[in-house]
């Protein structure tokens, strides 16, 4: 995987800005793309560095009529593609 | 893999959360669903951190009709999708 | 992955160019190209070394007459093949 | 590929588990499934910390009437979905 | 992914070399063929050691009719196969 | 990828399994099956803790009636599923 | 990626033989296959310990009847299989 290393400063700002985003969304709703086309619609409980998450109350949905309830769930970070945090108000 | 740094404050918590999560299923039976589609159900014996697995009494689930025996194994983490600790009560 | 060691001096320099260009990208309209054909389009709002990237109001677009509204997302960084700055002036 | 940081004390001991059913497997016949629907069976001589396996007597087995011998191989760890201990007594 | 380690007296020697023909590029234009069949062509204004590349007035060439221009992009190094700088003179 | 972390006692006794059966196949012909289905015969040279390897007197077998002499080869290690020593004697 | 630990005595020695087999080919014509069936043909000029490539007088051959000349090309190792030094004499 590509990265790119630096000195840190403004880059570890901006890594905090991806965590700051994670954490507010704690306790909350959040969908997630998989790679693969199916969507998990879950309430964050926990996640770490290697975007590894915990999540609570889990549906897979795999279309709008198929939604797999699943509980809580860790999901493997190497298979998300991307997080949306509930709508900010 | 994309991982992001941090100071590690926050987010050696969360990563405690994921760890957590699975200390409490040891003993439990956990489903875990594998790309490609399939999923396992055995009891947790084990993990490290890179969610390499020891599943005992293990079943390979094809479909519901088709299930295969497979006793205790040692699962790559690199195949696991996600991990469902079982309900907590 | 591929990536060569070097003495540091003047690929530092360079990695500094693929951040400046991300930090200026701040705040601003960003295209981005993904794995699979999709393109997402949103305010970047953060990003880290591995390319991790905030984006709020961000939409998804399978083709031009398909958009839709993502608001912010996170990405992981393994998803993305390229990101289009919005045109300096 | 995503792992998650501890502390190390209780993951520890957790990988110490995934280290010490391979161990105990020394010496005797395991089953190893591989990406691609293939399965190999033989007498496990060694592992290392990547899963990478040294076998004897393999047999590769396509399908139930497909056997072929292998003798003693080295198999990347890449390759192994999951490892079948022998049945313990 | 396969590397080697070594002294690091001659192959430090080497990957100057190629670190040096991405800086005998900088300013110029390179081609760049992507996984999945594509080609880009721009002007080199950055790199870094994943080969993340910066480009300018890059244009995408799906075939010889058909040239989207992109402006200035980041290029994560993972989608590379292969860069062309200019032919010397 | 994943690996497990360990005291390093026995697992470092079982690393040099694996590389003890490397080292006793220099100078040997050996099979090696390449990802993808094909297989690969020669003389082992060399190899490095990625299992890249040089080989000579190499032919590539995409079936038995379908040979090709590739003389000496340096193959990097990702493309190898397993490599078959000489049967000892 | 598997990998092996070890002491790092024999295999440096082995690590040496591949280095040893790319340095003995500079200046020289080496045939690469690459993921994907293509084969290039070229001078190299330069390698470092990710089996990055410089080539020069490249040619990309998709069979014997189409051949694309590339001139000089910095190929990232990713993509390669093997790599056939020219016939020691």
């Amino acid at each position: 995987m590509a990265a790119f290393e630096s000195g840190g400063r403004e880059v570890t700002g901006m890594a905090e800005m991806v965590e700051k985003v994670l954490e507010q969304s704690l306790g909350k709703t959040v969908l997630i793309k998989l790679r693969g086309g199916k969507t998990l619609r879950g309430l964050l409980e926990g996640f770490d560095q290697h975007v590894n998450l915990v999540l609570r109350d889990t549906e897979l949905i795999t279309d709008p009529n198929n939604v797999e309830r699943l509980g809580t769930i860790i999901l493997r970070g190497d298979n998300v593609i991307m997080i949306s945090p509930p709508p900010s108000d």
